[in-house]
């Protein structure tokens, strides 16, 4: 089985070698992520699978039950980030063709049908638009995203188009409710709290949803060298606090709380940008995780009343959207009870945990039983080249997506 | 002269209203650029002028005298900075044309041949590097910055050679030590010193060239979601402290030193710049600015030190290139004193000061006894639309450099 994870992990990421110093990048219905799916449908054809996609691009490995529906699905997704790793997302979808494998191998006979998924474009790398895929599938895709453009202007619905599918047709993605009986996510941890508690496995209460902000700082351009310090209304000295404040409040607010957060200032755009130009118009983007909503909502004001603070102190306009406000997604306790103790009964130790990221899975959590399995990745690193989970790491998943699939597909 | 002024103006700037809300953009040796040159070639031949171009792309009008040479110079730019107004170059050249207009009307017969100049690329918004025409006139065109590129990758050379010039003869613009008498510019003030002190034109002593410096901080990418406040390297939490500290020590530097000094952090890169990834490396650009070299040295000491400071408190990596770092110049003092003496003599009231923004005059002033005049703009606005000098301020420019033309030349 190392073996077969080791070359198929390969195959999957379209690579020879997984040590890429510049990542792997496979945005959402590019070119590179069709690339992958194919290479994907070729290791599910040699595994004796039904391979069908649907009008969202999601790509579907079918083992037939004794009844034909509902289906025992698993899996996660192909794309990545720009020059992200080869874990992310591949990790779900090789452990779920490794546990069939395995199953083949034992001769189990699935009463259940069995699909292995790979949800198309769950990255919000190239539109801000994370898991177009799964909310397809569980019909909750809002479609007016249609014109949001990746930053070569090319939208979604261009996008989508551009793979040979037709945007219009999207909604018949959708999977009724009886169809699936369950879903598993195997996904790479993405954080160290595995590592930290010494356990195998880390076993996913809750999905911790963004809130997103988009903060716009007017001041006034000018030049560098003729304007005095004290006539300044520079945009980015204005915002720079910001910075330090929403790292600083975040660490603090965390500490004090029971749940974690977490809140990053990521994407910032100055204009005019030149060297010898006052700063007029700044962008920041500032995103705001915790499972517990209220401690997020409570980050996201603080950083609305810090705004009006800058906004007076260094005479500039601040406008701050809302790009992103989800609740945080709680996955089924039955399920998720029982996936842990598949994984206990083999000898691994679990942790269990809340998911600071967002998955396919929590767009499943909405109509279908659901459960996410995380893996330990290296330090934590993740969304960059180095990101790296074992073999060892992998056998594990196998290992516990196999007794799930028998225990949820034999039933 | 009012009427003429407005509709030269006009013409110099390619546009039927000087109202234009997304400003001008004319850039170094583009078609832009190029179209107001046309547009200074067919004023110049209203006048009589004889306009010729040399192998850098700075053109010259000529008005012959009763000597071949040596000749008086005058003049400033036609290319702008990305979004900005239609005054900084323009005006210098249009008061330097308008002052050959009121000899002409006059009567006057040059002694000296007079020649008003358009530098060719005086902003450094396209290459990041400034006044590469009147360089190359005073010979000192540091020929190693060929391969320089603008941000969509083509370098200064093709950038020349695609008006038609030839690199390899840009030597050939340097004009003999023997063949210039002297060279007076007239700017646009890009500040408010003379508004402040009730003047009506700023006489210049000095010329503050900058220390500009790149600081590149590595840090670690990593999931906004997953990655816990305290285990992160995020390089745009690290030198945002860096942003607050240069403006305010430049403030406080500034107050307690007998010469003003400006820093800003101007331009900024973020990577990767993505919603949901952790900043992992941040690239900031420094521009310092003081006549006082040693005022200018101890801020960007100052800064540096900062930065191993945060490079510690924050585990990234901190390098610091310098990219430029040019002593101030000084200008003239007996021609300075003559063109101030000059402008007092018709009524106007002068404030001596120094210059915070580099001008082609800088250049020429290393070879040739050389003066700078600012007129004033509005709130010191510049680089911006907004950016405006009224038509009594360029009248203003009109009669003093009529009168130190008519001095220079006739002598």
């Amino acid at each position: 089985m190392n073996e077969w994870l080791e070359k198929t992990l390969k195959e999957l990421n379209l690579v020879d070698t997984m040590d890429q110093p510049i990542g792997f990048t496979r945005l959402g219905y590019s070119v590179e992520e069709l690339e992958s799916i194919k290479a994907f449908k070729k290791v599910a054809n040699e595994l004796d699978l039904m391979v069908h996609s649907d009008q969202a691009g999601n790509t579907f490995a079918r083992w037939e039950g004794a009844t034909d529906f509902p289906v025992v699905m698993t899996g996660s997704h192909l794309d990545t980030v720009e020059s992200g790793g080869g874990y992310d997302g591949v990790a779900g979808v090789l452990c779920a063709l490794g546990a069939i494998k395995r199953l083949k191998e034992k001769g189990f006979q699935p009463k259940h049908p069995i699909e292995v998924v790979c949800f198309a474009s769950e990255e919000s790398a190239r539109f801000g638009v994370s898991t177009i895929g799964s909310k397809s599938v569980a019909g909750i895709l809002d479609k007016s995203v249609e014109n949001v453009q990746d930053r070569h202007g090319v939208t979604i619905k261009e996008a989508i188009e551009s793979t040979g599918l037709n945007w219009s047709n999207i909604e018949e993605a959708e999977r009724p409710k009886n169809e699936i009986k369950s879903f598993v996510e195997l996904h790479i941890e993405q954080g160290t709290q595995i590592e930290d508690h010494r356990a195998h496995f880390g076993i996913v209460r809750g999905v911790a949803c963004p809130i997103r902000l988009k903060v716009k700082a007017t001041g006034m351009a000018g030049h560098t060298g003729t304007t005095p310090m004290g006539k300044r209304k520079d945009a980015l000295v204005a915002l720079a606090p910001l910075i330090t404040y929403v790292s600083q409040e975040a660490e603090r607010l965390s500490a004090i709380s029971s749940k974690p957060l977490v809140a990053t200032v990521s994407t910032m755009e100055v204009k005019p940008n030149g060297m010898n130009v006052i700063p007029g118009y700044i962008e920041l983007g500032i995103d705001i995780r915790s499972v517990d909503d209220s401690l997020k909502r409570q980050m996201a004001d603080k950083i609305i009343q810090k705004c009006t603070i800058l906004e007076t102190k260094f005479n500039v306009t601040i406008n701050i959207e809302t790009l992103v406000d989800n609740p945080s997604i709680l996955l089924d306790e039955k399920l998720t009870a029982s996936v842990k103790a598949a994984g206990e009964q083999l000898g691994y130790i679990s942790y269990e945990m809340d998911s600071g990221a967002g998955h396919d899975v929590m767009n499943m959590a909405a109509k279908w039983p659901s459960a996410l399995i995380f893996i330990p990745c290296e330090e934590g690193i993740s969304h960059h080249p180095k990101e790296h989970s074992t073999i060892s790491d992998l056998q594990t998943g196998v290992d516990i997506l196999t007794a799930v699939l028998q225990q949820e597909a034999g039933e």
